[in-house]
């Protein structure tokens, strides 16, 4: 059994930084373990034994047993933490749940995913689905709206749905977004980058 | 406010479904309005100032509070009744959120969104995106591995993730995804069909 929470990752991807933030702002000991998403190990037997669906971030909790899927895995974290990323207050941390559902329905499949064909797969603008552009947008104008009457996505402090929802905003731009328009989503970026010491 | 639980949904809808189905379960008083979710209704500014993502379903609580996104929902009506569709051990219950983001990811947008367009916008095959079928296949070939050694997707009885993924899998058929092969799959169908008095 391993000594400390031991997290496959790869820091490009900000699923997996989504649980590195959550482990640091818990003060959970971990050891990081890299794993190069563009490598097609996460597709090799030894890794689909671990996590079937062969994705980071996975994590192999101190008990041995693992866990997938980075928003199931923040919310573990914090749960058994009892910390306040999470509120104490049934109804709003429902809402907590409603971001991060929307987070990788709604965000993760547009934001990050033209983010990865653009910079890391080099496709060009007019190899992408028009369609991403189009429904990231919306989805930035979504939490646009949200932030525009609140610092953070539910409530006064940072919860889990912000760790989650910034980790693919923050790096929109290299997806092609930009998000200059977005006045109170980038003053929430610079606001979570303070909180996560960026 | 309202006097009981209303659900706004289309029954067509298996993400709307899982819903009215944990209500069931839970023996929850609801009120179920219809919504069409072809009509572009979900579109409309009243529809928005209730849930800004417009979507369906989309539940307005006994206190007047709205809440969206169909896992959140049933998370958070399991949680306050203190039901064991939600396993107490938190190790177990991380592993329903595992399968409740994964359905999101992974399955929904692949077995629904075939369903959708070859059921309900009338696409032929060559039409849709062979990387539906492709994905869609994965994801139940993952399930039947996992459906393999045990009769439920977490322990030995029912869960959240159980309602949540069997929503569209029992529809699969519709959207062009033969089942038959997957014979853990199909008994679980079953098993879960009478669960639900379906």
């Amino acid at each position: 059994m391993p000594e400390k929470l031991v997290i496959f990752g790869d820091r490009r991807s900000g699923n997996c930084l989504k649980v590195l933030w959550t482990a640091q702002q818990l003060n959970i000991p971990y050891e990081w373990r890299d794993v190069d998403v563009l490598s097609g190990k996460t597709r090799e037997d030894d890794f689909l034994k671990r996590n079937p669906a062969g994705q980071v971030p996975t994590v192999i909790l101190e008990d041995g047993q693992t866990l997938a899927q980075s928003n199931a895995i923040i919310l573990h974290l914090t749960e058994r933490a009892g910390a306040d990323l999470l509120p104490a207050e049934a109804f709003w941390r429902a809402k907590v749940y409603e971001w991060l559902f929307w987070e990788q329905y709604s965000h993760e499949p547009t934001i990050a995913v033209r983010r990865f064909q653009k910079a890391f797969l080099g496709m060009s603008d007019a190899e992408i689905d028009p369609k991403l552009m189009e429904k990231g947008l919306a989805a930035l104008a979504r939490m646009e709206l949200a932030l525009s009457s609140s610092p953070f996505l539910v409530g006064d402090s940072v919860t889990l749905a912000d760790i989650a929802l910034v980790a693919y905003t923050r790096l929109a731009d290299e997806g092609g977004f930009d998000l200059a328009p977005f006045s109170a989503v980038t003053r929430w970026v610079e606001r979570m980058e303070r909180v996560l010491d960026l």
